[in-house]
C-alpha cells in the first residue's frame, strides 16, 4: 500500500481544499451591495478563474507570458473585468483588497478536520499554482493545519511542470515515491504520477457550482479515490 | 510602535527558538550507550555546531565553498567527526538517523506557548539557515505553531547575506517594515534591520550551556527585547 511509503501529502489547493467559487461569489456580493452595483457574481467568479488563472498559465507554460505570481496573475484580470462588469470607483485600497479575495477562500466543509487526521501521520503541505504569501493567509484564514506551504514561486515553476512535483519532492527531503499528490483534479494526479509521485482522488463536483457537469471518473491507477478528506484519513489509517 | 506596523514574524531558530545544544547531548548520550561508546558530548556538540554549521556557512559567504544545505554541511563534518571520537561501526542508516538529530531538537519552554499566541496577531514563520525539510521535521517534533516555513535554501541564501531577510519579505507578500526578525543574536538583528526590517531581541544565556558567558547586551536600536516568547507576546499585545 502506498500508505506504507509516504512520508508527506502535496495538496491541490483551489478546489480540492478550498471552494474558491461560492468564496469568491460572497466577497464580489459584499462588494456588490456595498458600491450598488448589480453584477452575475457567478459568471464573474468563473471568469476570473478561467481566464485570469488557468488561461494565463497555460500561456506561461508556451512561454507567451513571463513567469509571475498568482497575485499578479488575478490583478491583471480584474483590471480588465472591472470596467466590463460596470465596476467603477474603487479606490486602488479597495481593488487591492477585492482582488487578495483569493487568499480568504474557505475551506469544504471536511477540508479542516481531515487535514488534521492527516497531519497526524503525515507531513501536509499544499502543492498549489498559488502564491507563497496567498497560500500562507489563506491557510490562517481558513484555519488550515498545513506544516509547510510549498507555492509556485518557491518551486520555480507551476504544476503541471515535471519541476513542480519533484522539487517538492527535494524541499521535503524525500523521494517521489514518498510524496502523494490529493487533488480533484484528474490532469494534476497524472501529472503527478509521471514524475514518481503517487496520487489520491478526491473528486469535489460542486467545485464550478452546483449546475456543473458531474466529475471526471476515477482512474484505476491512482492508489486511492477519497469522497472527501475525512474518507482519505480513514483509508489511509489515521 | 513597531507591533502596529508589522504583519509578520520570521524567526532565527538555532538557539532562539530551540535548545540546540541540549538536544544534541541527549541524541548523543542514546546512540552512545547503544554503541557502548564514552564520549564528551558536550563537547561533541559544540565542535558540531562551530565547525559544521557556523564556520562552513561562513566559507559559504567567502566563496571558498558552494550554496548548500544545513542537511549536507552536517553530514559532512559528522563525518569528519566520528573517527576522530573513536564511534565506530555505525550503519548508513544510523549515521543518516544521527546525523539529522538536528531535525529532532527540542524547543526552549516558552517556545511553542509563546508562538501559539503570537500566531494569533501575526503569521509566525523560521527564517533559518536551516533548510526547508530540517525545519518542517523539527515543527512537528516539537509542535511549533508555524504558519510557513521560509529556509536558506527557499531564499537561496544564507544569514547575513541581505537576500535572505529581503527574499522571506518577498515571499511574504510584504515591505521589510512589515516583518520583524526575532532572534538571539545581535549580529543577525542587526543585518535584519540594515535590509528594513524590524528587529526583537530575545536573548537565550544557555544557548551554549550552563557555563557559557552570559548573553550580548541588547541595543537600544532593537524595536523591543524580551525574556523569552510568553514575554514577547505580552510586550506584542497578543
Amino acid at each position: 500500500m502506498a500508505a506504507d511509503q509516504v512520508k508527506a501529502l502535496i495538496y491541490d489547493v483551489f478546489g480540492t481544499v478550498v471552494d474558491w467559487r461560492s468564496s469568491i461569489i460572497r466577497e464580489g456580493k459584499a462588494l456588490g451591495e456595498a458600491k450598488g452595483v448589480q453584477v452575475d457574481w457567478s459568471q464573474f467568479a468563473d471568469e476570473w478563474r478561467k481566464d485570469g488563472y488557468v488561461g494565463a498559465i497555460q500561456k506561461i507554460h508556451r512561454g507567451e507570458l513571463p513567469f509571475t505570481t498568482c497575485d499578479a496573475l488575478m490583478r491583471t484580470q480584474l483590471d480588465l473585468m472591472l470596467p466590463k462588469y460596470g465596476i467603477e470607483g474603487l479606490s486602488e485600497a479597495e481593488i487591492d483588497h477585492f482582488s487578495k479575495a483569493w487568499h480568504r477562500l474557505t475551506p469544504w466543509p471536511d477540508s479542516v478536520s481531515g487535514l488534521t487526521r492527516l497531519k497526524k501521520k503525515f507531513v501536509n503541505s499544499p502543492l498549489s499554482n498559488g502564491n507563497f504569501a496567498l497560500l500562507t493567509n489563506m491557510g490562517k484564514f481558513g484555519g488550515l493545519p498545513w506544516d509547510c506551504i510549498i507555492s509556485a514561486d518557491v518551486v520555480g515553476a507551476f504544476k503541471p511542470n515535471p519541476k513542480a512535483y519533484l522539487g517538492s519532492c527535494t524541499l521535503l527531503g524525500l523521494e517521489p515515491d514518498q510524496v502523494m499528490l490529493v487533488a480533484a483534479h484528474v490532469n494534476d494526479l497524472r501529472s503527478a504520477q509521471k514524475s514518481g509521485l503517487h496520487a489520491a482522488y478526491v473528486p469535489r463536483p460542486r467545485e464550478w457550482g452546483p449546475n456543473a457537469a458531474p466529475a471526471d471518473p476515477t482512474d484505476p491507477a491512482f492508489d486511492y479515490t477519497a469522497t472527501d478528506f475525512v474518507n482519505l484519513a480513514e483509508q489511509l489509517g489515521t
